[in-house]
């Protein structure tokens, strides 16, 4: 039988800027009496990561630009708020309502270039990490380091889509294992060529931990036991369309 | 520590017209040794409910019209394929390449109206089932009248994404649980109240399933165990953006 388990690792606590992330992680670990495995995908809320790398900024030392003050009139949104955004931003792929969708330097493209006033402080804002799959590398480094161990390491945000509602997590950084599965070319039980067949398995594996982390703090980290993964250094620029082919920017 | 567990439910064999979901899931829980609970929520590939329910179509019986034959030219498609997307379709919202991205009649707006050609058989392709809400009822119904129990039904599909690579399975029927988790107006733990947090938890519980599930047949249900979801009628219309609210068609 095909079992998968996701355990939710609390106690991490408060982070702050300087923390070592894995270090955090492995002591968690060691309370809660988990070994970690080579075959494990654990996944980190960014924002303990962004904490951690001092990736945040204070509203109050913002100084918006004329622009931030018009775009923030349109969409009834905190001046100094869109100031970040945009400068977070390669570019604004629609806004509207009071939605600011951009693609980022890194090429996501997400609502507020992922700007975050949630679980971080009064008037303090968190950043996406600067460079998530090296981000992601270090930490899964850190566990190595303390453990022996290489899990793959997943760093996750939550994403609005297109046409749906809600919003799904996604990996925003990818360490160690392949970010795709892809079966394309493999037969179905019927001879079929499976031509549609690459599931963004990382971004399914984020999905599935925020089912157990939620949105009010205190699980920022899961471990993803039993899945099926492909071991590769990995990136999450894997799962980002390329601009030519998307037919929606 | 919060904890969730997915089971692959194998040995549904193939399943046929007639076939009653919910039966063919009762029989395999006890061949498995499986007692189903209240709290878990079983998640279904579309596949076998539209092969159940007969929702399939035979290519080599499909009569293309010649606006089918133009966009299959345009697209590199089978007129016959594109005839059937046409006719599951209200609308086509872009096309390019060799992408089809159409609206169904049920609102979802997804790659050729999710018609489908892996595991149905030669020249047969599967259609998403008419009233995908009401076929995971009718499942819930039959696993109620077979074990006392009513877990939460989800049935499943894989869509593509824009801007990102790769399939993420999403809801495509619901029963017995509500679609999101909304946690607007709560605060985190700083006194911040919480303004994005509604989590497309049937999503990303679909998300997790086919983690379990792959592309290749053999395993097309799967049982979610341990995660927090709201009991309500449910259904996957609170999934569905309403078109004045979306930016991107």
């Amino acid at each position: 039988m095909r079992r998968l388990e996701l355990i939710g690792l609390e106690g991490i606590g408060e982070v702050v800027r300087g923390d070592s992330v894995g270090g955090l992680i492995c002591a968690a670990c060691a309370r809660e009496d988990i070994a970690l495995l080579d075959d494990d995908v654990v996944v980190i809320a960014h924002k303990i990561v962004s904490k951690a790398e001092g990736h945040v900024a204070d509203l109050t030392k913002v100084q918006p630009s004329a622009r931030a003050v018009e775009i923030g009139r349109q969409l009834d949104k905190e001046a100094e708020l869109v100031e970040v955004i945009l400068k977070e931003s390669r570019g604004i792929i629609r806004s509207g309502g009071r939605a600011l969708v951009v693609e980022t330097h890194h090429g996501f493209i997400c609502a507020n270039a992922g700007v975050d006033q949630s679980n971080v402080g009064k008037n303090i804002v968190a950043l996406l990490p600067k460079d998530p799959d090296g981000s992601a590398r270090r930490v899964r480094e850190e566990i190595r380091d303390q453990t022996g161990m290489q899990p793959a390491v997943i760093i996750s945000d939550s994403f609005g889509r297109p046409w749906r509602l809600g919003t799904v997590d996604v990996a925003i950084g990818i360490a160690g294992m392949k970010a795709v599965k892809d079966e394309r070319g493999l037969s179905d039980r019927y001879g079929y060529q499976l031509k549609a067949a690459v599931a963004a398995v990382a971004d399914e594996i984020a999905a599935a931990a925020e089912l157990v982390m939620g949105k009010r703090g205190g699980v920022p980290v899961v471990i993803v036991r039993g899945c099926e993964w492909e071991k590769e250094v990995g990136s999450v620029k894997d799962l980002l369309r390329p601009a030519a082919e998307d037919l929606f920017r």
